[in-house]
């Protein structure tokens, strides 16, 4: 199986997705053509020649998910697929109603079919939704995702209170809310970074941010490098909707 | 019908729902009891606790939902009732699972119940879940919600984006992406503001900073001063799941 799980398509002062070229041409490893599918937003057709521009130097051909008759079939015979960001309840709504989950799920899974993510298509490579940012505008059929990593990321980690005048949760007081009712680990991948799964290896990378890792049991979440070695994440039990003392 | 719908439970430097006592005041009315819905944080028995403690120099009984045997019984019985905030997902899940949600709206739209809500709370006052900003840590049944008012509530308003460095979307562009998929107008409570519903007569309370008001349009939101008053939003036709343009 390989994936690339972006934190966020654009870093501050480069082009969309230039941050990270190199992770996505070695990802890509020679395909010439990548099927995009760009319901987070609704602009498909724009989105779609965003992305097109952007890997255009890569010599990658894109095709919109959108702009094709038969999607699941596309997604069959794509070299590569990229899910992009944008609102991922919108996105769910779509890959469940579209047949594009299984159809995505299948491919990658069986190490034939290479994945990119970014933001909230990283959200789709987790089991659940339930570690996303976004609003929930639309209702998808279900909160389960593709699966394609057995615990849940965390996209634009931000590590404190965004403003002291605002008195909502902070992410990480957001997170421990998950893990109050998950027992399931997250990494919250800050703004630059990403994980990189090549079969039975998982590893960080990106900017000397970082990421951190929460697991249920109150200790401080613990700081990850880049180049962290979190290939024992793949083979972690977890278990949802397993709340974590009796709430009398 | 009676309602107050706060942005937030405490403001910067005073204690909990201390910035807004005279108003809770006004809404309870007399009433000597009130029944209490913790579901939104997983210390049932704490924030009841807490709760109580605030509201006893209004000279205010506090009952916990959790703590009764019959809860939809307790709704039928209450003098008021408050749902408090934390987890919107979680608490909208228990609404539904215990049997509250038609209890609450029957005896609420009857004009029988006062109803307080604050940040979470505010946000089941909506049809829908639709605006909140928490994290969908578990799965609800339905994201249909209370629907004490027909347009919808960002609680916890934020104006600009977090922090620049956070390539995340703003509030206001969420809120932008709501309104791509649904046609429903958002009132955007910043801190320290609130909704007051007495019957057909909708008003804003609370600080200077006042709040905002979303309208599908690509128009700039309407700024909204401590006052206004808002009662045409109650008769205004709404559109939910009703995409803006194609989408090609």
């Amino acid at each position: 199986m390989r994936l690339l799980l972006l934190s966020n398509s654009t870093a501050p002062g480069r082009r969309y997705l230039e941050h990270a070229t190199d992770e996505i041409a070695a990802l890509l490893d020679g395909a010439r053509s990548l099927l995009f599918v760009p319901y987070a937003l609704a602009d498909h057709a724009g989105y779609t020649a965003q992305v097109a521009a952007a890997l255009a130097p890569l010599g990658v051909t894109v095709t919109g998910a959108h702009a094709v008759p038969d999607q699941a079939a596309a997604v069959r015979e794509a070299e590569a697929v990229f899910v992009g960001g944008g609102n991922s309840f919108r996105l769910l709504k779509a890959l469940h109603e579209r047949g594009l989950a299984p159809a995505i799920r299948e491919r990658v899974t069986a190490g034939d079919l290479p994945y990119l993510g970014s933001s909230a298509g990283t959200n789709m490579a987790c089991p659940t939704l339930r570690t996303t940012n976004d609003m929930p505008i639309v209702q998808p059929p279900t909160f389960e995702a593709l699966g394609l990593v057995p615990f849940q990321i965390n996209p634009h980690y931000l590590d404190a209170k965004p403003d002291t005048a605002h008195m909502g949760e902070s992410r990480a007081e957001r997170l421990e809310q998950f893990l109050e009712e998950n027992d399931v680990p997250v990494v919250g991948l800050r703004e630059g970074t990403w994980l990189r799964r090549e079969g039975d290896r998982l590893t960080l990378g990106g900017i000397a941010a970082g990421a951190l890792l929460f697991r249920r049991g109150g200790q401080e979440p613990e700081e990850l490098a880049p180049g962290a070695d979190l290939s024992p994440l793949l083979t972690e039990r977890h278990r949802f909707d397993a709340p974590a003392a009796a709430q009398g």
